[in-house]
């Protein structure tokens, strides 16, 4: 039975995201304080997926999830959603902003709602919390520590909390990713509008390699989406390469493209093939359909004098 | 007169990496408590120049940092330094471990030191706090909320602290990379073994353009050292590309590389040339010395009968 | 004072070329009976151009004119001309299709005149010739010889001949592209529509030679026309490439992308830029016109501080 | 039963390479009087192998044979040979250098010892003959057009003819490939040390074909030996690619890079996998090998979940 972990605690833009997917419909959600304990929860078997956030508008991606999937025990994605990222100001029924001297948030929360802290809250002091629903669960549980909180609107339904203030961040195009991830199995079939992940380890430090790797891709007209070259943790200046591209591995242009990086690379580690959230549809050059590959390995075939 | 902003408080990483550069020796230094205000400082010529972390093995790159410079108003790098991650374990002189029950440090900080802490200090409680270097100066200012702090080990001659435990970091590879950042001017000479920083932006979101981006470089021997797509905050899927190359705009391998971006991008964001932290000079393939444009550029003119 | 060599004798494709051409206005023309011979005479001194075939539809590259231009003495390309190739069967006056028996011409005339020789002249012999022309000429000099010449219809008129048949090639498409060409010296100016011809030697025999090259050309937005790989005459696989791009030395682009040639060819040899005969203007795109490339200068220049 | 055509008549340099080769033992060897009577000898079923000139060190690319097997009725290469080109004078017996007036040959043979002609008979007078072993049968057919004939050694044995003088070329380098065809069917198999013959039609002009068509083979690791335009006879400017590439269509290397080319062009004719006359084997880069293929397929089929 299906069971999904996600970065808690409760009321987090992961939850947020969460309930706005389908698969979270009649099935037990369970916050975890950090991506790496939500993760290994799938491995454990404890539940059967995890939503984790892999990238935001703002702060970029997220290298824990980022490298938790590249060189931690193989997890696979099987479906991503995108949300806005909305703060509010939230505090205890009875709360006005004329009481609010105190502040808690995250740090990057804080951040990103500079603008309106210093017009509309320029006397209050902000207090680092690990998290912006950790700061509105403190709320509750502290009552005495700070008299309002900066996090997702949602918190406040979680916790009982009142909104003094919505959409106070200073702007409004941040969004985050979420992925939903499982142990490597059954994949999702192909939709038309996919999406593949993928990790590359390059075989040494060869000046030409990131050119090598996007020609595997463009030989076949795959498109990437996001490209990211990524500390090792081994060394200074030995880095790997997080890849986004278009289509599903069980197209065939994704899959020779795969194949030729496997070639190329030292070590690929495939990370999923799943839908889009946009549902948008790539625009392929000529010669890169699934017909025109099989009708290419036909002619091949008969060339090869196999028929 | 110089003068160097820092991203601070006093005895952060940033700080400990200033004072191993020449810059450092006889120069005003200031903490900043941000990095958009070390380098608001330099654009305001309050200071001369700003030391930021723009790269952490760990966390991946200082997102932040990037975006400013690439970005806002116009800064170029002049240096760089890189120094080895060390946590350490501080204390108010006479506190010993068994005395230990709350630490104080930033949440990145608590992540990388979860191995020693599991170990050494089972039973305590992390709280958390803006920076780590914050978490030192506060043994000092608030002495009841917390008995020790995770920071550097600078931050205990910096406070007056004592080491608890020294190198409690779980990764004894972390490290940090830190630019010296000033008003754009007269640029520090090529050394021989220097880096170039640009942001590229796109001229439409074309499937091609990474790969047009990267032959610009290739064909004229020029190797990436980091890649990076970064969202332009303007819309979901709009990206932007911060690079590091070998070799210094003076080089006349580069400066064609960047005449050949000026020309393909929308906008190309010249961030500085300077000498790399490690010294490391590049492998050229034949053909791409400055002596070899030189002699090409003079045989040219003689076909173009301009002798 | 002017005076152009070409390939004679009297009365060929050559000579019917130069006529076509502005060149030949009030100019000396004077046939030489090899191409070697016809260059010879402008390397000396003896005429100050040539005009010489270097391309056929039927039969290909014409290889000693390639070779000459690119391993003998230097010469440069001024101007080309195409003309359709057309075939007549000539005869001295008062012949009659019925008296012709013997047929000379140069094989690969007849060759292209086959299908017209079996329905029209079944049970006539052909006699080899040098060249067409000569044939022609023959049926003057040694009027026993044979009855009839496939030659081109200007040798009628030079000779004195009857046009027995007309366009009797079994091919109607055919054509020849001809070369105007002169001791390097002084350049035709661009006209917007121009060519440029290389020869190109590698370095060593190194298997991405070729995709170096045209990448060279591409990264510069210059297509190319034409590309043969051709025989050093030193081994057997030895080869050097011989090839023709759009554009005019004098073109921002072509300028760069030939320097660009200098520094990764073992040797590059120019041989000349100059209005194509068919006045086809290149589809350039975009960032690669004189003006892009003027502005990135101007940019790269601000950003090394040179201004 | 095995009965091979040649380019004769008997004499020819054609003659020399099959006499050389495994496949003349025991066999009907047959002259034909040109290229397209050889090959319409096999396409006919009158024999079963056609051995023709494909490429000359002086003359480049026999383009008869590239266009009958590029676009007549289909026909595929299966082996290649090559002969050094060298020249002798040959004569009836008895006649000497003295009584030489009259030397017949085919005229690029006698281009090709026209230093030994000046040198050795500067008086004689040259005529042109339709091919050099027809020149020396003529000897004994009208013995009195002329004293002596330019033509390959071996025709002395068959017409029973005298060697005045022997390898009178100007260039000891030259030679001559031939290749062996026969009608679509059965392929050699590889040796290691192959060859693959292509003609490549593009989809229409773009500017990029031909970087696109180097590109399908380089990111599969296949070096290409010879490429060359062809005019198509349609046009003035209309091309198509004649291609020799290193490996066997069995190969996974060739056989992926063909499907890729036949994805990219308007049409792909393969023209047969053969034995390097050389016996050179490729220098494969890392990934490669049929060994790399098949592991990567593997690695694909277990991430589709094929397995």
């Amino acid at each position: 039975m299906r069971s999904i972990a996600y970065l808690g605690p409760r009321g987090t833009f992961a939850e947020a995201a969460l309930r706005a997917m389908p698969h979270a419909e009649g099935t037990e959600l369970s916050p975890f304080p950090s991506v790496t304990e939500a993760l290994d929860a799938v491995r454990s078997g404890a539940v059967t997926h995890a939503l984790v956030p892999i990238e935001n508008s703002v702060e970029g991606s997220v290298t824990s999830t980022l490298d938790e999937l590249g060189t931690g025990e193989p997890l696979v994605i099987v479906d991503e959603q995108a949300i806005p990222v909305r703060f509010a100001l939230l505090a205890r029924p009875g709360t006005t902003m004329a009481d609010v001297r105190r502040v808690a948030t995250h740090p990057h929360a804080s951040a990103q709602c500079r603008g309106w802290l210093r017009s509309s809250l320029p006397d209050a002091t902000v207090i680092p919390a690990g998290s912006t629903a950790g700061a509105a669960a403190g709320l509750v549980e502290s009552p005495t520590a700070y008299e309002a909180a900066i996090a997702p609107r949602l918190a406040a339904d979680v916790y009982g909390l009142h909104v003094l203030a919505d959409e106070i961040g200073d702007n409004d195009e941040a969004w985050t990713r979420f992925v939903l991830v499982a142990l490597p199995g059954e994949l999702p079939g192909p939709t038309g509008a996919d999406k593949t992940t993928l990790t590359l380890f390059m075989r040494e430090d060869h000046p030409g390699a990131l050119l090598e790797i996007l020609t595997e891709f463009s030989v076949r007209g795959v498109n990437l989406t996001r490209i990211e070259s990524r500390p090792t943790r081994r060394a200074l200046g030995d880095y790997y390469f997080s890849v986004d591209c278009e289509g599903h591995v069980a197209d065939a242009r994704v899959g020779e493209a795969l194949a030729g990086l496997h070639r190329v690379c030292a070590h690929v580690r495939f990370l999923g093939s799943y839908a889009r959230h946009d549902g948008k549809e790539p625009r392929l050059r000529p010669g890169v359909t699934d017909d025109d590959f099989a009708s290419a390995s036909a002619w091949l075939a008969g060339v090869r004098g196999a028929d």
